[in-house]
């Protein structure tokens, strides 16, 4: 309810903790490409949204500078993908994020890592 | 048509000729995150549309292999964001291109450069 | 003389403005790698020199936080790599830079892109 | 004595198996930028090292695409830098690793990732 672009797409955040977060969302046929596969922008929106709810876990603003993702092996209609966020850095101003996002058997689809800018 | 994801967020490739392409996303009120600002994955989503369109444009296939993106002035609802995809390398098994996302106004949401592979 | 790591390499800044810097390396043997090509740490030390000129180019302390590389044609020993950065964004407590690397012949060698804090 | 550019920065190869390596640096004079800090590009290039190193250990080439880096903490002169490269996907043409940068004590100084493209 409180993140329409989640809401969206379907990625929904099924765990957090403070610096942790996981999120899931099932490939559906709106989230193709015109390769007919899932589209970089939807596994890195799951992938993001993991990131976003782990580095805003502890009460304070944290807004996202950097970002970068490795596509691994791509995976098709029906599957559920799950993006694990973990605290990897926090010291001053920023911290740091690295999210894998797996398939249903476990096995690794993408690789991200994010900073963030607490302004506070 | 041919990119559902795309259709999904409202997505628009706008222009498009060998190693450049255009598109544009009208930010909606579905398309933010819970700062009420637009989520980082509709941004990146944008400037990801406009690499597969550049990258895809020659007839042969572009898979993404790496991607990275920077987030630099945020932006509000209502905005029509436009990102600009140019091939900076193209040589042998890989591409390169580099995509700027600017605002209305011209100024500069984020910063995005991704590299494929070409296995024909 | 006031950069160590510089003058351990080779690289030389040879050209400094507010927000722009220019950086040359030669490619001596004591640059390769067990491939027998410029070591990629070379390559980014050259873009990284031309990065750090530049965003210290306005009198303020600026720290990198995140940088990334591309990697696209190989070149030889004997050849002068030139770096050249740009700032592309610059608001608040950050700023991005953009430096590309070329050859003799001015063909594209690396592209990279950092983003820095500024602390002040 | 494989490796020249290592063997001119002091990085060290002190640990290789199968998709894993470890490389070490420790901090001199030379290796400082015009903050008095550790260079960038020295951290890099150890990283990268340990990087280049994993990615060959399996008897074929492999050539770096892409690469990013965050960095954390600031360290001094006189510590022994550690970078641990670990492969974290190996499919087809491509192969993905993970480097961390710890100082003496443990503590994480960067954070690497890196992609090859394997020719054969």
């Amino acid at each position: 309810a409180s993140d329409p672009f989640c809401a969206t797409l379907g990625i929904e955040v099924v765990d957090l903790s403070p610096g942790r977060a996981r999120a899931e969302l099932r490939v559906t046929e709106d989230l193709l490409n015109f390769h007919g596969t899932p589209h970089g922008g939807a596994i890195y929106s799951l992938a993001d949204a993991a990131f976003a709810a782990a580095s805003n876990s502890r009460g304070e603003t944290a807004l996202a500078l950097e970002t970068n993702i490795s596509y691994l092996d791509a995976d098709g209609v029906g599957e559920t993908l799950t993006a694990t966020a973990e605290e990897t850095h926090l010291a001053g101003k920023t911290a740091e994020y690295e999210v894998d996002v797996v398939d249903g058997n476990g096995d690794r689809v993408a690789t991200f890592r994010g900073r963030v800018y607490r302004p506070e």
